[in-house]
């Protein structure tokens, strides 16, 4: 398939430098001020030096990415709130010209369900976006596979930055400031870390699992969601938890046609209390009992593999 | 979709029962007796009544099901070693007159792939069997979606009957004999446990997945395998490893083109060491670590919904 690849962050990079071993080409690629395009196909490792050196990736405008010939359009420019923009506007040029969409950026499906399926309806091309929900974890196929229907409840941890703070904080005793200032240092956590440890990514995830759980038609938006971080969280409270052999963990919930994020209790060792950066989901079936599903949930190339994932099913 | 079933056993029984469910209609039913027939569509509750009153399903012979209308042939008759018959019959059947398969019989996957993949060649029909392996887990779907290209390596473990004996051998310090009388008493294990216990169960789901891997054409059966059961083991082995912190389950691996299944030591708590008769399995990525995937590999209806996930997929 040739895919025009739009933002040129740890995940859309990973798409461009791994698209050729999926047996794909890239026929686009953009960051924020630049655009590469070739109708024959990049250069993809001259592209990614060029980006490394310069900070650009070509010398077109971004937006001409979006009109070169492409299968594919890859959306991996950040998630951002509300309009879901410039996220949307890609999606929508994209179904209007009849491409398929596969979206990592998460804003589209969380803020905009309805529209993203009207649009789809109206097009000959089909948006896919495993890769919005647990990094590298088949989380959106699993439940297509067993027909969302017949699952009753998905939880589980999505946020590997909350996490590893919390097992930090449980394993070493240490007070929250301190190990976010450490997991900064790692790059496990970002400058701005408030999405992460506020749980307004994890309920983004989960606003994305109840979308495409609903069967009413019913649209989630973050709005929806009840969400608590772990920013209030004491040491202490850890220490009380395990003395009694649990520990506390970030969980996102999905069940019944709520979405719930917050801080809960769950038993140490438990596969709810996965460490480090590890993510895990659990999905509920109506007729096969308890499924986990545990991996890296985020990460340049583990989300490119859900991408070319979702790139490989329509290429079927 | 239309589905013929092929086995009357619990897989059977239970896609017969859910098949409405997914929107399916079943205009074929056979056990080794008998076959019920219906090209609108058979009254599914009376035939499962009439075998569970009369043992049999319907009034027609069993092959005569084959030769009913139907899209998906579900071949769900017992596994047989060498020759894998009846299944493999009854799938080359099918594929001659350009109909689907469904596999939850591990027979023709596992011991004849390669007339498997030259009879699917030339036919219009597919063959799907993602319920051959780990039950209601998608193993083998999680492997097409990353490309088993970029799978470096499976193991886990693949039998639910082994894992209760070791788990609760190493639980209540029990032998393997007395542990085994209770697992057959709670209907775990089966009156002849044999090939749950001496690993073959085990190694076939191992070379089908070896199979799936292999990227140079090369076949797997069973003589391929290296297999030891866990029959000899003692509960001394087991207290020994305790003291470590470790326990005893049986592995399943496939790696560098070897299939391998015996009893290997791992930490007590960790993922490959699940409880009772859970299975696990984790998939070794190239770009993408390592993933996790638990749950019930085995059981009517949950291996039934694995047979469903593949008729949809089909349907798509």
């Amino acid at each position: 398939m040739r895919l025009a690849v739009m933002g040129a962050g740890a995940v859309g990079g990973s798409v461009v430098e791994l698209a050729a071993d999926y047996g794909h080409t890239v026929t686009a690629f953009s960051d924020s001020r630049s655009a590469a395009i070739d109708p024959d196909g990049l250069d993809t490792a001259a592209v990614l030096d060029r980006k490394a050196t310069d900070g650009i990736v070509g010398d077109e405008a971004p937006e001409d990415a979006l009109q070169a010939p492409y299968d594919v359009l890859v959306e991996a420019t950040p998630t951002t709130l509300g309009d879901a923009e410039p996220g949307f506007g890609h999606l929508k040029t994209a179904l209007q010209r009849d491409r398929h969409v596969v979206l990592a950026n998460k804003g589209p499906v969380a803020e905009r369900y309805a529209d993203v399926r009207e649009l789809e309806a109206e097009s000959e091309g089909t948006v896919l976006f495993e890769a919005t929900v647990g990094g590298a974890m088949p989380v959106l196929s699993t439940i297509d596979d067993f027909d969302p229907e017949h699952i009753t409840a998905v939880r589980g941890v999505l946020n590997g930055t909350a996490n590893f703070i919390l097992s930090r904080m449980a394993a070493e005793g240490l007070g929250y400031e301190h190990v976010l200032a450490e997991a900064q240092d790692l790059g496990v956590a970002e400058a701005d870390p408030t999405f992460d440890v506020d749980g307004t990514d994890a309920a983004l995830k989960g606003v994305i699992v109840a979308n495409v759980l609903a069967d009413d038609g019913r649209e989630y938006t973050l709005e929806d969601a009840e969400v608590e971080g772990i920013q209030d969280i004491a040491g202490s409270a850890l220490e009380l938890a395990q003395e009694e052999g649990r520990t506390i963990r970030l969980i996102a919930e999905v069940a019944e046609g709520e979405v719930r994020v917050g801080p809960r209790l769950v038993p140490e060792n438990a596969p709810l209390a996965p460490s480090g950066t590890r993510n895990i989901v659990q999905l509920e079936t109506e007729h096969a009992g308890r499924l986990n599903i545990s991996g890296r949930g985020a990460g340049g190339p583990e989300t490119a593999s859900a991408v070319l994932a979702d790139v490989g099913r329509l290429g079927q």
